[in-house]
């Protein structure tokens, strides 16, 4: 039985990250397609599958698979691959590493809205000198779409700082949801992509939050509809939109967000993986599913996440 | 006897916070010159002078004079006029909700270069999807020039989001300064303009910086040498500079910070008074300073803060 990496970065990143994984987990570990060939009888072996955006179909053809380990927290991608055989337990990354990166993520960009950086940044282009409105943070709610690891680790760094928070999840229900946009003058998406949650930043979502305020989405690109967020800028409803991810990445040249003055791009780095940290907590996830104990992050294939 | 307000705001501006001087007092407040007639007889009656940038001559002008209270933290300015009289107690505002404004200043920005919010921005400008790199905040040591109530407060929001503080202040001595040169990599300024701190950010100062550090000053424009900081920025030593206080202010629009790449500027809004809340420390310190007990924020006049 052995364990295999299966990627599609590109050939010299796939391979550190193969070394780190055989480093940190101590074990050898076999290179799948496409950067590695297995025949029949090594893919007949393969008890556990390491993966990051694998090829479709490669996982159905290992039929003696007992795990399968994301090495990223959204696994949306890999659920779009409907022959993974249902049955065999699905893992995403539960890395405390990347939930404080996210963290940070959030408070740099909650704290540039609610200092109002962008639009000082404008001002500082026509070199105009003015004092904007600057409420305290404890008078700027901050709405966290998604409690999982990502929306917890980025509560725990807001509430220090004075943000009264409003959370959002499943189990939190309709009116949640509903207090959430008529008092956040800050929404940070950090939802996992589903079929519940995909398109959910739309016109209805938006015309129902609070006059001005400033969306930051940090959770999967299929969760927003760029005209409807653009309409919300331009009609004012939106003050100020940050997104981090795309349906597309890398962001096409030609997509109107790169020049919108109330919009700012990033390049997917909300929160990256740290590969030697992930590389652990896979190694404490087949550690835990050799010994049958409970593996982290098991995923619920009908809900999506 | 009686108290005086003293500023040089414009007339609607000092007619409110006079309002509001007033009313959170609870005792008739007299308006002094520019905007307001005090002969002789007024004069020699003012026992306290509520200031906020008086004309320079007119507390002098005040025999009866007990304290001088003013309303802004820095009394840099006020200092500057030789004829106060040096035996008054002169007290600043000390004020927790402005230390809090500050604090929240120095979180956003420092979390703005920390993520690398300017240079994502000039990437998005020329379309660039291009992942930088990214420490932690635990990575990240940032620098505090002066530990009073503004430092003391930016500590205090900066130490749970995880960043390693490195500290300075006049009794901390030349070696905490030495150590904060050499590990910070942002450097916030937050000390009173005095005698010994003035062009204190100056090529000898930036030159022991380690290299691509960024600074940000929200302390006096007096602190910054400009054509310094500029080439410090042009040689890649400092990556950043936040300017937000200015030796003239409204900076002229002649001035080569408003178009350089790695210069934020803001119009001197890193902690603005709230003047209901400067209002209730002024009476605080007045009714103290009638019963004979401690003023808060008395400033040696030796050492200028
Ligand atoms: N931009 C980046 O760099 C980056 C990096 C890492 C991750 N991410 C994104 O962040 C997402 C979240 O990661 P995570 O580790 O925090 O996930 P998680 O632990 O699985 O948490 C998911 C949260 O979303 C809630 N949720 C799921 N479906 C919902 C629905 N239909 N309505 C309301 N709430 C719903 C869940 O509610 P319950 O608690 O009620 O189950 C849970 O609180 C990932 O899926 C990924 O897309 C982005
Ligand atoms: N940009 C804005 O919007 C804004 C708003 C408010 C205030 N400010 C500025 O912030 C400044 C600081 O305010 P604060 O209330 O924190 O002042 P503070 O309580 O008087 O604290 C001053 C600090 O600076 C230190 N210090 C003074 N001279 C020094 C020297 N020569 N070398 C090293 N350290 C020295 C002091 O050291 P010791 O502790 O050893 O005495 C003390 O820690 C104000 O003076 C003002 O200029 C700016």
């Amino acid at each position: 039985m052995s364990i295999a990496y299966l990627c599609r970065y590109d050939a010299a990143t796939a391979a550190e990250e193969l070394e780190i994984l055989r480093a940190v987990i101590g074990e050898p570990i076999v290179m799948g397609p496409p950067h590695g060939d297995l025949d029949e009888a090594a893919l007949a072996a393969v008890e556990i599958a390491v993966v990051a955006n694998p090829a479709p179909g490669i996982l159905a053809r290992m039929p003696g698979l007992g795990l399968i380990q994301s090495l990223w927290a959204g696994v949306d991608g890999l659920l779009a691959d409907r022959t993974i055989p249902p049955a065999v337990p699905l893992a995403r990354l539960v890395d405390p590493l990347l939930a404080t990166a996210m963290a940070e993520a959030v408070v740099a960009h909650v704290m540039a809205l609610h200092r109002q950086l962008p639009a000082y940044r404008e001002q500082q282009a026509v070199r105009r000198w003015q004092r904007l409105a600057q409420p305290f943070a404890a008078e700027c709610p901050v709405g966290i779409l998604g409690l999982g690891e990502m929306g917890r680790a980025a509560i725990d760094l807001l509430r220090p700082l004075g943000f009264p928070i409003l959370g959002w999840s499943r189990s939190a229900g309709a009116d949640a949801l509903a207090r959430l946009q008529a008092e956040a003058r800050i929404v940070v998406n950090l939802l996992p992509l589903t079929a519940e949650t995909c398109h959910i930043l739309a016109a209805p979502f938006l015309s129902r939050l609070r006059a001005g305020a400033a969306l930051i989405n940090f959770g999967r690109g299929g969760h927003q509809v760029v005209p409807d967020i653009l309409a919300a800028l331009d009609a004012g409803r939106l003050s100020h939109a940050v997104l981090d991810v795309f349906e597309t990445e890398p962001l096409p040249d030609d997509s109107p967000l790169w020049r919108h003055p109330k919009v700012t791009v990033t390049p997917h780095v909300a929160a990256e993986t740290d590969a030697v940290s992930a590389a652990r907590c896979t190694a404490a996830n087949i550690a835990a599913f050799r010994a049958g104990r409970p593996v982290a992050g098991l995923v619920d294939r009908a809900k999506g996440y």
